[in-house]
């Protein structure tokens, strides 16, 4: 599978020089990442953006083991099979018009797929948006060059989807919003020959990997996958599309998916510690989490020590601890003595610790600080919750600290963030950084803090 | 009530020169927005901001007939008697330090109760953030003049909350956004006198709130407050802090509240087509929702066209739309004639309608307004989702044309909104603007149709 990640030459079929077409989106992101070894094929050319273009792939020089296609359906079969007789291991199809358009296009990807049984060759799509590798970035995709205006964004969660939305537009929402940063997005599309067991064998061995999320319509080879799942040491979190009825009726026709049973696939899921997710941002969000603390020790069972200002947001809090299984942690005799300190004579130590009154005694550092030092030496406490009002409750001198301080106490750390919109966006942009995840949805932190722990559990079983 | 949403002149006692205290900060306040009638008390000083500045309440001129206090706890009891005897109808008391605080501040919070139920004049809080009206302009309330900077933001949903955060970072955070506008905030703090009844009452018949959001810790007249939801014309929605054991612990100790049985009051709740929220962003989403949608006629079950560029979205969308009761609606013949002109040949006509091969086609302007008009004039769709990934799908004037041709035909429309993190703000703001309902979550949105359309069935059983 090396030569789809990391190919020493790519054949461009289908090559553009004309803004508006997807093989001039190809190569200009070829060019900005992949930069050398890249051979465009098209016979209406001789040369594009600087390049001598091929009239055949044949014609291809060495190095030479990845063909990117995007040119018309009827004519792939053709140039899969060139490909193969110029000694190219792996032919990515990003073009659309096979399984997914009718009669016709069922019968090019039947063609393909003989191809490759005969000749060996192996087949990324079609139908699909490619690859993109955020931590060497490179950009195998047709997806518009305005993706790298933003940077793309280094991070150590991969991607495995079936739709090309989920590997464009959205990646963009995610990198620009600073919620996450991408190792390796792949959108398989059709999933011809290169299905999901494929690229998560790859992905599990892949160094540049923490945690996996894949969106899938259907999971065919479900033995193999949930095997490949059992033994992966990263985290896996799966959002499952077409679980209802009429979702399945989409899903079939959508990638020409057999959905399958709903219920039968979360349990078999659960069975080898995949996280489901439910929703798209939600599952990105549940991968940051993962990402950030994927070795939470077996033995501990999640209770939550909760910093807040805000009364309702530390008792909503609590609700949502009891909800998803945590719990909210008795605070040891020393924690209690550290606030007793901070807090007016009047206050009753409690958890969820509500520093407000103690922010009004001492300032924002100290009550902030000294609170915190006592819950991450606290035997009894397993996990941090902190409600952060930008700039009214620790700054971002002080944020480092604290997170610091978690990382020497090897307690996960979890933000719930507001404040007004630059402001909240610069805070979630350095959490990133930090590596403490940020959260704009209470509810969303706590599910997070949820599925880190009941991770383990799932697995330890 | 009127007194305190509209008074004619206001007495602020504990006004303050000093900018680090809040009786600065409600002085600047009241100058912003209420402007004129203001009558600072503080016998440190002769004049305060260009304001004479008065020793004693009890030499206030008239018009006078609310007093706002924000002075330490133990002076209050004897100011609000004063107020009793100048003849002000009402005193908001800001300062915390009563029954919150242990038994010195409930000794204090039953001193100001014995006045009122002696004299007749009325409280509201202790222990809050006051009242912020954005449709008026008026701030009460001790917040930082801040809140002035990005505009407080007209729109016609009020909120009751028992918690200061929910009426000052939280409203900054959610204006900033674009999230919502906001009619009145009021923040109740320990409800002394004045409780949620009190002012839900008085919204019920307030001109400029069209829907009504409560955040509460308990409810201890239930019975008044469900007759009182029963009777209301506008959508009620609420969030229960305190649902859990553990939760209504903390409650008892933020105000005091006896949180009550969860459950049963969720009944009690759906039993008179209140809108149950489960978190605080999701509350005020809901409002926003029905704000725009308060009179779906009851006849209708929720038949849903989904217009995306995703065939994923397009799945995930059917999957929470029969998750949440709702239904995919099954297109009419005429609608299928016109997407038959759309799509290409090959592809099947279904809903969810995906766009993404006509828009190839024939552009996003034709693809989109056709397929719109469609759903529009189609007797078997109740309700419109569009998928926004903005500026790949719909034009800002384009969106313009859509959302007047679904007010023209009267069916809810509903955006999930995808992009670059400035483009797609400029879309949520545009959106606001437009009063159609955008969410970055996509079980979001639907969960949002979902009360739209079960609201009204509640109602009508």
């Amino acid at each position: 599978m090396d030569f789809f990640f990391k190919p020493k030459g790519i054949a461009l079929i289908g090559a553009s020089a004309n803004p508006a077409k997807g093989g001039y989106h190809i190569l200009k992101n070829l060019k900005v990442g992949f930069k050398r070894n890249i051979y465009p094929v098209n016979p209406g050319y001789t040369e594009i953006e600087g390049l001598k273009s091929y009239s055949s792939v044949l014609e291809v020089p060495d190095p030479v083991d990845l063909a990117i296609v995007f040119i018309p359906a009827p004519m792939v079969p053709q140039v899969v099979h060139q490909c193969a007789e110029r000694g190219i291991k792996g032919v990515m199809i990003q073009s659309a018009g096979f399984a997914e358009s009718g009669e016709k296009g069922k019968a090019l990807q039947q063609e393909i797929i003989q191809i490759h049984k005969k000749t060996g060759i192996r087949l990324w799509g079609p139908n699909c948006m490619g690859l993109v590798d955020a931590v060497h970035g490179l950009v195998f995709s047709f997806v518009l060059p305005a993706i790298w205006e933003e940077g793309l964004i280094p991070g150590n969660v991969s991607l495995v989807v079936q739709s090309g939305m989920l590997s464009a537009g959205f990646l963009i929402d995610l990198m620009t919003h600073g919620t996450m940063g991408i190792s390796k997005a792949c959108s398989i599309g059709n999933k011809a020959d290169i299905d999901e067991c494929d690229v998560l064998e790859y992905l599990i061995e892949d160094p540049d990997t923490g945690t996996i999320g894949l969106y899938l319509e259907s999971i065919p080879n479900g033995r193999k996958f949930t095997d490949l799942c059992k033994r992966s040491g990263k985290p896996i979190v799966v959002l499952k599309g077409g679980k209802s009825q009429k979702g399945a009726e989409a899903a079939m026709s959508h990638t020409a998916s057999l959905a399958g049973n709903g219920a039968v696939i979360s349990g078999a899921l659960a069975q080898v510690g995949v996280v489901e997710a439910y929703d798209f941002k939600q599952m990105m969000d549940l991968c940051r989490a993962l990402a950030q603390y994927p070795d939470i020790p077996r033995e501990k069972n999640g209770r939550v020590a909760i910093l807040t200002m805000s009364g309702a947001a530390g008792i909503m809090s609590t609700d949502f601890i009891d909800q998803n299984g945590l719990s909210v942690a008795n605070l040891s005799r020393d924690t209690e003595e550290a606030l007793k300190n901070l807090f007016p004579d009047w206050m009753p130590i409690t958890n969820p610790i509500d520093l407000w009154p103690a922010v009004e005694l001492h300032g924002r550092k100290k009550a902030f600080g000294e609170a915190f030092r006592a819950v991450c030496r606290d035997p009894d406490v397993d996990a941090i919750l902190i409600h952060l009002f930008v700039f009214a409750s620790v700054s971002k001198a002080n944020i480092s600290q604290l997170v610091e301080m978690a990382k020497a106490a090897g307690k996960p750390l979890f933000c719930w963030l507001m404040g007004k919109r630059d402001e909240a966006h610069q805070f979630q942009m350095l959490s990133q950084e930090l590596g403490i995840p940020a959260f704009p949805e209470l509810y969303r932190a706590v599910e997070c803090m949820a599925a880190v722990f009941s991770l383990k559990r799932e697995i330890s079983n």
